[in-house]
């Protein structure tokens, strides 16, 4: 199972010279034939080529392809009309290459922005790597899509469904939003399951939520974020909504490593830690909390000093635009209390605090005793490497 | 004009050992008698017990103060009961100094959060602060409010209202929002101008909305934030609207004076960019686009290391949740354009871009080319002092 390969799929990887330094950059994944696929993309207004042309295929295709074609090393993005024209000429030549039509292939770019796609080296990239398709191509395929990456990051799970077995394999790249350019998020994950696109798309979205929508490096969404499941249906059947939901769970559950992964690379990100929002009055409120908390530069220099500065965790808190009563917020560095009732904690020890904020993970929890609701973010530090790697990157 | 006096009011700043370095840390302002007052406080859900009592005040008044009284070093936030029995014994004091209610006394803090107000140390100051009060005492005013702050920020101005004159001097103290424990912005404006309540208010509204609260520095807003003005009526009537737009110009005009000398204040702050957004459908759409750009931590590196990357730009512009057509998208850094209709632009010069980036002041001009709607914004950089002062304070 943990071979990174999946029943109905061949992968690969391959240089066509498009990065900088020397290395794979053009990916291909290739079903036997149509399959069931879903993705979600950037909720940036600022949208690449292929951003719309894959949105514009899985619509055309009711939700069926058959190949996935990535280069890194350029986003083709802030391209205007030729950057469209060079994502369409790389669907045509996935689409020659699978077999199957143009609006079948969902097309994914990573790197700089607002230049031309090198289309000799694309199309050289995508025809190495159309000689190079292999069931056990998805090793080289997951390091093709990397631009900053210190390395790849894949995930493997199965899930029995039924009497049968669902294996999904699947990677990731973009080091959060911290490498130069923005470091495009792309995901994918094929898997053996059968099951109908429309699930797919639900299962996809069900999973993204608490894993990929729920990881905050700065804020930012670039141009280009694509995360893409196809399922080959050479596996387990999905027919009931129980079915569906352990999918669901084991999806989940791979994209939550994927995240964990993701934020745990990036350069200049010594600490991830998990935000827990409890007590709120709904999902929404405690997801606005969390993103306030994840993404304020204060809390943020705070984790990267490693100083329990609770003062500046209740004003983001406060900041999240939500209702709430502060003479009731609790906070937690793990299982220690800062805070207590909107006041420091009587318990409260800076020295413990300033313990648990040396780890390389830790939970940060806040109780707003409002409500059942609550949600759960990914967040990390904010330290001179992000500043020396963003302001010193280019000049 | 420009002595730092107001007709009609006494100022003192004193030292009352509250600050952990030596210095002025009690602000008194005392009217002749009751009169019209106005300010605008901090959003932040989570308010300190001196914002809270003012609120109270200001209401309870009818907009009729007397005395202002400040402390620096302890912000006075997240204190519980304690926190508002020391904000009223605050009131207190400064009332029985000024001669009137304790309900006409606006109260401010600034400083660590989390800690009870070292009540000896305040009162031992308010005291001194009332037995310095004096005319030409709004230059020791406007020291006593200061935290990390490099030096005090106050402006002049005097405006024709019919065949008299108004003055209006000003403070600021917060160096943005980059100092440690959240730098509270302060602002207080003494005029003698005589001017309603209700006229004085919208004045301060309208003249803060393009000032004050159109400056980031990180996006977070402090649980004090508080800016106030007093007009004690001893010279130029505000009698009819064109009196007050005049008030109200003038106003702006020292508020943009102070919000500017306050963000080039900033520990860590070497540029000033002011974000001009043109052709949006509504203001709040253009505000949205301003702020999204000025608290992008990758459009502020880039703006720390003069890298003119304008992927980056655009990438902001669309995060910000506003309908906009891409491909129309103009941008300038001065009068060098980089990007027109979404695209670089024919004559842009990465070297030309980049000199304009070097200097400490300079424009980013955003062209939606969708309506006539506009909003400027003043940003910074996120630099390496910025990760310094903030990660590194405490620990």
């Amino acid at each position: 199972v943990s071979d990174l390969s999946c029943p109905g799929f061949r992968f690969a990887g391959a240089a066509g010279g498009i990065k900088k330094k020397a290395g794979l950059d053009v990916g291909l994944i290739v079903a036997d034939q149509p399959v069931a696929a879903a993705a979600v993309f950037t909720q940036n207004r600022v949208k690449a080529a292929p951003v719309l042309l894959s949105q514009k295929a899985l619509k055309d295709s009711r939700g069926k392809l058959q190949a996935v074609v990535v280069n890194a090393g350029n986003a083709n993005a802030c391209t205007g009309k030729q950057g469209m024209i060079d994502a369409r000429a790389m669907a045509a030549q996935a689409a020659s290459i699978a077999g199957c039509r143009a609006d079948q292939v969902l097309v994914a770019s990573t790197g700089v922005i607002g230049q031309p796609l090198p289309m000799d080296r694309v199309t050289a990239g995508i025809t190495a790597a159309g000689a190079a398709l292999g069931e056990h191509g998805f090793a080289a395929f997951s390091q093709a899509i990397l631009t900053t990456d210190r390395g790849p990051k894949t995930a493997v799970r199965t899930v029995k469904i039924g009497r049968a077995e669902a294996t999904l394999v699947g990677c990731t790249k973009g080091a959060g939003m911290i490498a130069p350019n923005m470091a495009t998020t792309l995901s994918f994950v094929a898997t053996d399951a059968s099951v109908p696109p429309a699930s797919l798309d639900r299962a996809l979205r069900r999973a993204a939520l608490p894993t990929f929508n729920a990881i905050a490096v700065d804020g930012d969404t670039s141009t280009n974020d694509t995360l893409a499941i196809l399922a080959s249906a050479r596996g387990a059947k999905v027919s009931t909504a129980k079915d569906l939901a352990k999918l669901t769970d084991a999806l989940t559950d791979l994209l939550d490593d994927l995240a964990h992964q993701l934020m745990a690379d990036g350069e200049g990100v010594h600490h991830v830690v998990t935000i827990e929002i409890r007590g709120a009055a709904t999902d929404k409120a405690a997801r606005a909390i969390a993103l306030r908390i994840a993404t304020s530069p204060l809390v943020k220099t705070a984790i990267a000093g490693g100083d329990p500065n609770w003062g500046r965790i209740l004003c983001a808190v406060g900041n999240a635009g939500v209702p709430l009563r502060p003479e009731r917020l609790d906070v937690f560095l793990d299982d220690h209390q800062l805070v207590a009732a909107g006041q420091v904690a009587p318990g409260h020890d800076e020295a413990r605090a300033a313990a648990i904020m040396k780890q390389a993970a830790y939970s940060m929890t806040i109780d707003l005793h409002g409500g059942r609701a609550g949600a759960r973010y990914l967040a990390c530090d904010l330290s001179h490497e992000y500043v020396s790697i963003n302001a010193d990157y280019r000049s």
